[in-house]
């Protein structure tokens, strides 16, 4: 009998492109991570045809598959067993076309993100769609998971910048939804089911990408407040003030921020000491010597109504840089030992209110802890960094619940850009109703009755393979 | 045995607000309508508890249910039978909450969108969403047809402004998903599958709307170009210009213009008349004096480039209103007979080369048809309007394949924003390949075995009753 792998080889043209045995195991099994691939066959689909050839032999055995992209995912949803088939995207990595007056661009699964927006800059356009993985994300993974990032307050998430996908389903019919369009009601719109749904519901194979016209003037300043219930009205005065083209709201509270720049090696920025809460605040736009008297003047009116302490506004791409890095060099929050971190949302109201609970809550075990608190806040996202000197691991269980039990009577979600994967697997019922568990594993069962895709992920589903 | 209205009576506080016989029948089956809603039941429910009691009885008896909201759709969506129930939304019209700070409300689904457009100025906010309709059409209607409207280029569908979505399914439950945040990745986002799927996969009962801050600064525009190549490079070059704060790009076709230009009544419109293309460009901001300046200062650039040949800008709101007159009034197009509306989007580099197309196969038929079109060709959506003396009902079938058949070829839609309902079922397949119309079958199959809920709507789809 011909094995799995004979049987996979068999329908790809020339014998395919695949990684078995030891070449497959020796893989890495994420870009920050330090263990390997489990699986033992990788398939590398060089068109959607290949992808459904080898969907439709797994389907018919009851082979449970995988799809990789960059592995750059944080909750292990792309995790593999020993006895998973790996489809890797790497090769499918063609540009299809780009429409420079419609502001589209079709493009294979496996396309780097960052090569997206290299294509894009040298057509005058950008894909809002960006963050700090982007030299090795795929596209394809970045719809899988929804991706979030940068500018999500001003341009959405992954899922709304996405007109059209190609995606294939369990038993390898190609479904081509390759809509161009903003605006198509004919019929349910079924790209939905593939964006977020980390790989369990079908293969995303092609993109048609929304791109904009690029915005080259960009505006910064770090933002002191005296408690944060202004950090809230001055959100929504500021996002009024610049029409829009607020682009960036990063509040940092004042653990994260007294440590951050205490390690930093930044200068120039010397802002109120006296403020409780920082707030990096970013504008996009064209005109740069009008926009930055906007932005100023915004500032001022801030410092006015006493919504603000003091502002910093960056005047150099090096003032820019340093009030970033405090933002973004996270490694040094890392310096006290082993850490865990965290990506939570909810309503901006109930943030400082959370965020006091679970510092409460951690403060109260028998281990000491360090916990550092700072977030995409407009768009309700938290970040947490939890340090523990030692013996992380066995105080892991502790911490998450620390974290997210406080969230369920809130109505936060314990993921609102990470995804699910095994990592949150354990906690969605605290975010997700039984009804919608329920509902998902409806749609599941619909699309992928034998539970091929990605088994053990999100949700438990009865299939051949369940990673528990 | 009891009857059908006897038993839904049954399990509703107090009897119910119902209306049976003659009391249901003697309703309009829609705002712009000249026939009666059909149904012989309309249940008034006033709590999601009442529609999720009403469902689980008709689920029982296999009872097919239509859900009515504000009754504006132009697609026959919410047509009814002698034998079905209507759930009339009318009584859930409450707001339950608005969160300033977060910017969000929650609301039933009966809410008329002017109320919450209403609610949101008092307090220095907005909701994006915003048509013709918004005195009659109910926001859960929105929702359920995933509305358009005026200023999609710029904030989307309502599909985009939705939050949360509390909904009851086919057998009774409630599945309650009032996320009232931007990034929620916590497994599958069920709310989109009740946005845009016209009442068929459930029903919506609350929504979390997400609201912006008020943006009073308009600057409107007519826009003359010499060809339609010009036309896709001022859109592009416009949005860039105005930084994103284009909030509509309506293009007027020359059969439009002329045509409206003549039977509108308005004053100082005097634009370049070699112009071959018009079109009605606004930005929405907040400081007007300088982005007026931003505004006039990109339409000179243009008039520099000779991207355009002509520009009118409005000084006063008169001016405003002038312009938007002539793309608003189209009922001066209905003047020389009966008329056809359509509603279609595509590619905009394919757009002028379908508009010809469509012209020609107009010309050749043995009828004399008008023909004008328009549209919000920022969207990508299109819109037509045709009108013949008389016989309009005899020629229904060969104009809506004159219209309908090009887009086959150039990937475009059927329905950009007007939904499918009855009246463009039979084009379906025209827009979405077998593939996809099996698995929209498959979603409703999952989600409602019995088909039940707006039967009829969209595809077939086997079930107790299925309207042809």
């Amino acid at each position: 009998m011909a094995s799995m792998s004979e049987k996979i080889s068999a329908c790809l043209a020339d014998g395919g492109d695949m990684l078995l045995g030891d070449d497959a195991t020796s893989r890495s099994a994420g870009v920050w991570r330090d263990d390997s691939v489990q699986a033992t066959i990788i398939v590398r689909p060089r068109s959607t045809q290949e992808v459904s050839e080898v969907l439709r032999v797994c389907h018919e055995e009851g082979q449970s598959v995988v799809t990789h992209g960059g592995l750059t995912g944080l909750v292990n949803s792309a995790d593999t067993t020993a006895a998973d088939v790996v489809l890797s995207m790497e090769r499918m990595n063609n540009i299809i076309d780009i429409d420079t007056l419609g502001r589209t661009m079709t493009v294979q699964a496996g396309v780097p993100l960052q090569q997206i927006h290299d294509v894009c800059a040298e057509h005058g356009l950008m894909f809002p769609v960006d963050l700090g993985a982007r030299g090795s994300c795929q596209i394809g993974g970045n719809a899988a998971t929804n991706a979030g990032g940068l500018r999500v307050i001003r341009y959405g998430m992954t899922r709304d910048n996405i007109l059209g996908i190609e995606a294939v389903l369990a038993d390898g019919t190609i479904l081509s939804s390759l809509n161009q369009v903003l605006k198509n009601n004919a019929g349910y719109d079924l790209k939905q089911l593939f964006i977020g749904s980390e790989g369990t519901l079908g293969v995303v194979t092609q993109l048609v990408l929304r791109l904009r016209t690029e915005l080259p003037a960009e505006h910064t300043a770090l933002v002191g407040f005296s408690d944060y219930q202004r950090v809230l009205k001055f959100l929504s005065y500021f996002d009024g003030a610049l029409a829009g083209n607020l682009s960036a709201f990063e509040v940092m509270w004042p653990d994260f921020f007294m440590h951050q720049r205490a390690k930093c090696e930044v200068k120039g920025l010397e802002i109120d000491g006296d403020a409780r809460f920082f707030a990096i605040v970013e504008s996009l736009g064209v005109d740069h010597s009008q926009e930055a008297e906007t932005f100023g003047a915004a500032l001022e009116g801030a410092m006015e109504e006493g919504l603000i302490t003091d502002a910093v506004v960056a005047q150099s791409d090096n003032d820019r840089a340093a009030i970033w890095k405090i933002r973004d060099e996270v490694e040094h929050l890392f310096d006290g030992g082993e850490h865990m971190f965290f990506d939570v949302s909810l309503a901006i109201r109930s943030m400082n209110e959370y965020v006091d609970e679970v510092r409460a809550n951690l403060a109260k075990q028998s281990f000491d802890s360090q916990f550092y608190s700072f977030g995409h806040l407009g768009d309700g996202n938290l970040h947490f960094c939890v340090v523990c000197k030692s013996d992380l691991a066995k105080y892991q269980p502790t911490i998450e619940e620390c974290v997210y039990q406080p969230l369920e009577p809130l109505g936060g979600s314990i993921s609102a850009e990470h995804g699910i994967g095994l990592q949150k697997k354990a906690y969605l019922s605290l975010t997700r109703s039984d009804a919608e568990i329920a509902v998902m594993r409806t749609l599941k069962h619909a699309m992928d009755p034998k539970g091929i895709l990605n088994p053990g992920k999100i949700f438990d589903f009865e299939g051949p393979v369940s990673i528990q």
